[in-house]
């Protein structure tokens, strides 16, 4: 079995360079979708074997057609299946047993349309699980790769010959935006390395098919337009992977807002998830997720020129050199919008400049509009932007002469392309020649001012993924709670500070306390994890006669909003209040897996998305950086001379409790401490409830 | 004089119209600033009388040139100055004495740049006051008036003969921006009835001079490129006519982040203000605020359609029909973004299409996928949906046949055109063709999802300008501090609730109260508006003991640290604690007239701009809009079964606040009730404190 696997093609072979391809259902009717594949393939001259499969017909489209895989002089390479959903079972099945090593199917009317569908699903990952073929799909729209001519698609958008050919693989979960993509793409000047539609992914993911195809050299990046991050697991390898060898991962991720989120769910029938866990996830892997359908285009000589090799992208220094105040205004406006200050340009730098004789103005932005716009002035004001060590990226905002002259500022551009430092250029005017000359030389360059703004904070917002030793997985099936007791056992081994507690038993009478009144008294056991919804909390106890009266409290309470409900003990602890109440939450995402998360506690959290996340376990450096991220702690962070809070506490609370991710052996599905009283500084931070789900 | 004023020509004549034009200092040279006019003019066959003014020449470009303009056979309608800046004074100065209506001053070197500037400024603005001589600049590049070949700019972009002809007027802070936003519009096939460069605007302002084009048959809408609100007034009297005349005013304003603001603060020398400030000014006076550069061009069309006719705007319901699920996700996912919720097809709509055998799939969207790209099937649906009363706009995503096939979905769009209610297109591949004959149709259409999103929600965001009666206008320099109780006596004028309050003398005893302990005691004086700051304010008073004490303590506090500061008065007042607390403010802006603005109070307001602003002033409805926009509040809506404030009882106080601005009489420029104590539903609201500022 070992040995047949080895002589198995590779999925990035069988996917991107088959040498034959069986089209099942293909039909001689070009207009119909069954049809197309063949045309296309022809049209565009793929140089390998294709047979078209109907037992209907001797010839499809002029060429010799055969009644069935099993009747084919070969195995095919990759077979695509054109035929309707009730007969994709069994031409599947076909495949495994002729040991075809991968199919795609066109079909929909899987797990996203009811309980047939879903069941069909079942047998389609069955066959996958007990053979060596591998699916691509069903609702795939197939593949394209324009360096072989491989236009193995049933989107009707490749009726257009000439799929232009470049650097970046595109994975997309809708097939139709495949078609979208690359006349934009055309209309751009940007080509593609290979383009997949990868449906529905009941066997292979976006994430597994990029990792099959790193090793293409013609492949140097990847866009992905994601409608959820179903397999994240997958997706995680291959994003790792892809930073390690330097090259770019572009996503677009429908979702960012509920209406879209819940679209994408109806449509592929997967869950989505929250989207700023998955904004975490794509930036904790290294990915430049972009917000504007354009930046997935653009960005990729961007991300290229600035490899994700320092820690931390963010506070990146930009310098911006105008020949029009108005354009640059616009770029300036759109980069601080998103978080990013241009830097003004230096003494150093001005006094060089003024050494240059270039009577520039330099406020925030050096702007030539008093120079004129000339070769000379432009070409010695970047040579002396790129060697500024106040800037880590220069960007050029180019005006009318972009379009008329583009020799006075645009070439002068080209010309500093060698300079090691990353020079971004945005055309104010509609400047199509020099803009397709920016391109095809492989420079940064943007055509409007939103989608150059978008493209550096993007690109910029990449963090370095790290590689922890073996996370743990998401385990299938419901947890079981810890009471509050238990959870603080855990707090304890992971050195995350709460407040003192001791326990009693609920029927008896609470002893000495090891600390003093006033107190809070708790129903504590694990079948009561909302406690205040029975009433089993009782707070601001001041002496030892309210606390026994506290206990009758909670035995009534229990008996009458809990009746049955086991729980033998009361948790009595001291009241704390911090200058400011956090929740710190850990948990095993399906998609994300384990997932760290600092978020506003209180009245903030009911009303504000106040909140940072990132995938788990992070160290006391990237706390800090969450920390930085909570607007609520701003106010406990010294502001105006108020009290600080104790913040590095709180970073080392947050690493510390993170480190779940790396201990299977405590079986946590969710640990949330809320809240986390943050104490003034040197105080420490205080947990004051805690609720964790343990695998059962 | 009025006689003569009434034989002036108006300024749309002049400007845009007309019959004589003197280029002063008109260059021999095409490649100079100075030479580009004259030839732009001949090259488009601008048929009114040029005379170029140089006295060193007898020929400019081989055209007779004239010594100076009182050598001129005429007084023209329009002189260009284009010498250097210290001549500008003394060629105004003659255009003023020749009874020039209109001069245009290309020069820059005025209040932008230092004492001496900002005094030619000066000698402008004299010159203006004191003839019926207008002013256009200093700095403005020109106008352009496409429909009669007036190409009067020294704009290096308008060497490229043929400026697109079209409907949209266009004024420009910015004079570069003219060049790139007419070869924007030329390749996406929009064109322009007119465009002004009014750089400083020392005196024709943007509003002046919109204004005066208003009956201008050939001008249909507005364009705005803005760095700021200069000349509010003139801005806010245009935008109210415009609406009235239902021409649409469509804006693009930089300053948006606070570095870009910094920076038209110092590129024109004008005080940037908060952009919240200006982003209220501009919805409130129905101008359509875009956020994206491309939405400036491609609006126009919708919002044409979507006339302000009705008081709110918000809550429009938008249907979505698309042949492609992805593109379509993109659309709802930036609608989303921008608070916009799609709205799913009813069951009545549903039964209808399934009467007419659309095989669509509807959830939020109604997806044609399955039904195959037909223009039988997109046109049914189209004439239903626009039918259906669950939607007030209708908008078509349309996937690759928008490129290849234009007649099957894009040819039934533009057959429906003649439906009253508004049918937006978004053409998901690159499609210039469909694209093009949309907007040649002139139907609203775009080419990404983020413009269309944009373009939508701004249209949605204008509210119909109330037209109140004349409202207060600033007064110059700063004004006068009331102390507290002389605020809660304007207070009482205006109905505005507050805590009860009892005044001693500062060096007496207190009184009996007519309201019970704890009270807090507060200095009482209009030389000390910030009561904290000098420790003149005690917190906590249980009873007529600590009263006493406390009357000492403000003694010496005021002595140690507002030593020789005139106060005589203490406040007491209860200690009043509501559900939520909240800053109303009222203001005259100097851009934008008076404000009225509610604020999340306490620790929120100091991390968080959480506020809403109108101009005032408001009806209880729209302070009700104001209410629903401040997150805070969201806090006391009743959200989760927790108690409700009184926001009627809110509303109601911030519609009597702003009736400020229709009491001149009152002569207020500022008036802060911080904090006002949201009290729980039915107990109403109540000024803790106020700082009001009067002019002196």
């Amino acid at each position: 079995m070992t040995a047949s696997l080895a002589a198995m093609p590779s999925v990035c072979q069988t996917l991107l360079y088959p040498r034959s391809i069986a089209l099942v259902g293909a039909s001689d009717d070009v207009k119909k979708t069954g049809g197309r594949p063949l045309q296309f393939l022809r049209r565009s001259g793929f140089a390998g074997t294709i047979y078209p499969i109907n037992p209907n017909r001797a010839q499809v489209q002029g060429e010799q057609a055969w009644p069935s895989l099993a009747a084919l002089p070969q195995v095919p390479d990759h077979v695509f299946v054109l035929s309707p959903t009730e007969t994709v079972i069994d031409t599947v099945r076909e495949c495994a047993r002729l040991g075809v090593p991968l199919v795609t199917i066109l079909a929909s009317g899987f797990s996203e349309s009811g309980a047939e569908g879903v069941q069909r699903e079942a047998e389609l990952r069955a066959i996958a699980r007990n053979s060596t073929l591998r699916i691509l799909g069903p609702s795939s729209l197939g593949v394209v790769n324009p360096h072989n001519g491989l236009v193995l698609t049933a989107n009707a958008a490749f009726a257009e010959p000439d799929v232009p050919r470049g650097k970046v693989f595109v994975a997309s979960h809708s097939g139709s935006m495949i078609g979208a993509l690359v006349s934009r793409g055309k209309a751009r000047g940007v080509g593609f390395a290979g383009l997949v539609s990868v449906g529905s992914e009941v066997d292979l993911s976006v994430g597994e098919i990029c990792a099959a195809t790193l090793d293409d050299p013609a492949i140097e990046g990847y866009a992905l337009f994601l409608e959820s991050l179903r397999h994240g697991d997958q997706l995680q390898a291959f994003a790792r992977e892809a930073a390690r060898r330097g090259k770019p991962v572009i996503a677009y991720k429908l979702g960012r807002s509920s209406a879209a989120a819940e679209m994408a769910t109806t449509h592929t029938g997967a869950l989505a998830g929250e989207d700023d866990i998955a904004d975490a996830f794509l930036k904790d892997l290294g990915i430049v997720r972009v917000d504007m359908l354009e930046t997935l285009f653009e960005v990729f000589p961007l991300a290229q020129k600035v490899p994700l090799q320092s820690h931390s992208m963010a506070g990146k220094r930009i310098g911006v050199v105008t020949t029009t105040g108005g354009g640059a205004a616009m770029v300036v406006d759109q980069l601080g919008l998103r978080g990013i200050t241009v830097q003004p340009v230096s003494d150093a730098t001005l006094a060089k400049l003024k050494a240059a004789q270039v009577p520039g103005s330099a406020g925030r932005v050096l702007d030539l509009t008093l120079a004129g716009t000339r070769y000379e002035v432009m070409k010695s004001v970047l040579d002396i932007m790129l060697e500024a060590p106040e800037f880590d990226m220069v960007v050029a905002v180019v005006g009318s002469s972009a379009r008329f002259q583009p020799d006075l500022a645009v070439k002068p551009i080209m010309d500093s392309a060698g300079h090691a430092k990353p020079l971004v250029t945005m055309l104010v005017p509609d400047a199509p020649q020099a803009l397709a000359a920016l391109t095809q030389a492989g420079m940064p360059c943007f055509r409007t001012p939103e989608s150059c703004a978008d493209a550096i904070a993007a690109v910029l917002a990449r963090r370095v993924p790290h590689t922890p030793g073996q996370t743990v997985a998401a385990a299938p099936g419901m947890g079981a709670a810890l009471s509050e007791a238990q959870a603080y056992q855990l707090l304890d081994r992971l050195q995350v500070p709460h407040a003192p507690a001791a326990t009693f038993a609920l029927d008896g009478q609470p002893g000495p306390l090891p600390f003093d009144f006033p107190v809070v008294a708790k129903v504590c056991s694990p079948e009561i994890p909302h406690k205040t919804e029975v009433g089993g909390v009782v707070l601001g106890i001041q002496n030892p006669e309210q606390l026994v009266q506290a206990f009758a409290t909670l035995r009534a309470n229990l008996a009458a909003r809990a009746p049955g409900v086991a729980c033998n003990e009361v948790l009595v602890q001291p009241m704390r209040k911090g200058l400011s109440e956090v929740l710190l939450g850990y948990r095993i995402d399906p998609d994300a897996g384990p997932i760290i998360m600092l978020a506003a506690g209180g009245i903030w959290a009911e009303v504000m998305r106040d909140r940072s996340i990132r995938l788990a376990p992070v160290s006391v450096d990237t706390a800090r950086e969450m920390i930085a991220e909570v607007k609520l702690l701003q106010t406990v962070s010294g502001l105006r001379g108020k009290a600080r809070g104790d913040l590095e506490a709180l970073a080392q609370a947050i690493s510390d409790l993170s480190q779940l991710a790396l201990q299977p052996v405590h079986g946590v599905l969710e640990a949330e401490v809320n809240p986390l009283m943050v104490m003034p500084e040197g105080q420490g931070v205080l947990a004051v409830d805690a609720l964790v789900l343990q695998a059962r």
